[in-house]
């Protein structure tokens, strides 16, 4: 990250830190003040700003509004971290762990209001702003609702898998680039392709999040390495490898997947092995780049001066290279 | 009602039936149309329009708008219902009973944002409205965690109980009230006179409600008959007696709120000829009317044709004698 970033970032959580959300019911206030203080890279804010700055210069004008999805993501985590049973969350006990699921339910629906509440004092596009916003976080809700039917389903074909992701990770993404460009009345076409390169490079780095499960270096990739494939999990590998593979490799994945007891170490290791005799890491990376390589196209087309295009490929490219 | 109205609850019902609040995945939209096809008096869209119409006389340009308040409390019923373990609403299973809690929680979120991008296309005031509807929401909210608490505590005293029913309940008539108000860009004063006419009409409803519930006609009262005295629900009544018992009410009164078993006819019997003893019921009566009459007043000051403040009072009127 650069200076500029790093300095954009304190900002927001200088903002984060001073934003008052409510004081009465604290039962209602408190889990809010407390998903906001457990940190994260507030990225989605962060684009927002840089996205602004691509054509104005006074980015400390719209810090509200960048901060309303960050406070939209964290409300999506507490009523996902309900839904998915979660313990922890960066660490730290989820609301509906450290209060109760009905904490959770009440504290996450009035964190949307306030994220509502924020975009308010948008400086223009405020009708444009709210629209694109809820199609956003309609999606992002369909996202979740998706990603939940595939626990039950055998397997789901790539497209299907595409589309969740795209819909629960990537539209927020795009939304936040887009909501940059909007609050600095940027041409229609650059707010466009700002948003189709937020969702190309969002879909991408959640491939490259299931690559890393399984190919990362476990000392610098902040999870265990193999979680998804001991918990099962749905990713792309996973549905790539279900899809190609042949009667004995098949037989051999099922075997896994059905097995209730197990060493975790072994499951990993055997999965692996399949992955690679079917060449799923490469194929992953293909996808992978793919999405990337469409967003940096989004990239060239914005009517932008070389200098900032530059800088924001720099900083895709500081998101693309993290191994965590 | 008058003619007048249930054509406006006809134009209501029709727009919703007509609505199409999203299709894919269907486990997230189908909970939506089943809820709000459950029915219901479609009391918060009239007042929409009603208040619209004191102004206007296109009240089906604005229906949309008038729906967004109808969603938002469907919205605040399907997440009541998971938090209070709800099995029924209008007679019908509710959402988390009929799906599972998990889509109920996502299925109100969406909810939630539809009711936004319902507001979107209001002709005026577009910032005003949706800053009053965050401070509504946000309200409802805080009502309902209120709510939450007060069952955990031995009492209440009168202005909190009011506050709480403010939040949960009054603030909601209040906002559809000055929504149609501001849809059909009045006065800024008749919009507040509005809003406030609706917060105290709607304390003095929660307050029959509480009254009704133990001194309703069985025949008319659509519940049965003493059930927040068999619940111990924190009513008016039930504050109000708890306040006012002398030292042998007190340990009757202790007496029946204790009891793990019991048998409800007795208990409910029990109960009232306490509150009778100290007055309850006069009592209650003269603080709802105080609402009642404190709204009025509010009404008289409206800058409108007398014809149209008749009218709107009539309609407050049917209301308030409701037995059900």
């Amino acid at each position: 990250m650069t200076e500029n970033h790093l300095e954009l970032v304190q900002l927001i959580n200088k903002r984060l830190e001073e934003r008052n959300y409510g004081s009465e019911p604290k039962e209602l206030y408190d889990p809010i003040r407390y998903i906001m203080s457990l940190g994260g890279k507030r990225m989605r804010p962060l684009l927002v700003l840089l996205a602004y700055k691509l054509f104005k210069d006074d980015p400390e004008t719209v810090v509200d509004q960048a901060l309303a999805v960050e406070v939209f993501h964290n409300f999506t985590l507490v009523h996902d971290d309900i839904m998915d049973n979660a313990p922890l969350r960066r660490g730290k006990a989820t609301v509906h762990e450290k209060w109760d699921a009905n904490t959770a339910i009440l504290s996450g629906d009035v964190m949307m209001v306030k994220a509502y509440d924020m975009l308010l004092d948008a400086p223009a596009n405020l009708k444009q702003i709210v629209h694109d916003f809820n199609a956003c976080a309609a999606g992002v809700c369909e996202g979740q609702q998706l990603d939940m039917n595939f626990e039950t389903l055998a397997t789901v074909d790539e497209s299907a898998y595409i589309n969740m992701i795209r819909l629960k990770t990537a539209v927020l993404l795009g939304f936040s680039l887009k909501l940059g460009a909007m609050l600095a009345q940027s041409s229609k076409e650059d707010a466009e392709l700002l948003y189709d390169f937020g969702v190309s490079i969002g879909i991408g780095f959640q491939l490259k999040d299931d690559l890393l499960d399984v190919y990362g270096d476990q000392a610098k990739f902040g999870k265990q390495v193999g979680g998804d494939i001991i918990s099962n999990k749905k990713t792309f590998l996973l549905l790539k490898a279900l899809e190609l593979a042949n009667e004995d490799q098949k037989k051999q994945l099922d075997y896994w997947l059905g097995l209730e007891k197990f060493d975790a170490v072994a499951k990993v290791e055997a999965v692996r092995t399949i992955y690679d005799a079917i060449g799923i890491e490469a194929l992953t990376k293909a996808k992978m780049n793919e999405y990337f390589d469409h967003g940096f196209s989004d990239l060239e087309q914005l009517d932008i001066e070389e200098e900032k295009r530059a800088s924001l490929k720099r900083f895709a490219e500081y998101l693309i290279d993290r191994e965590h």
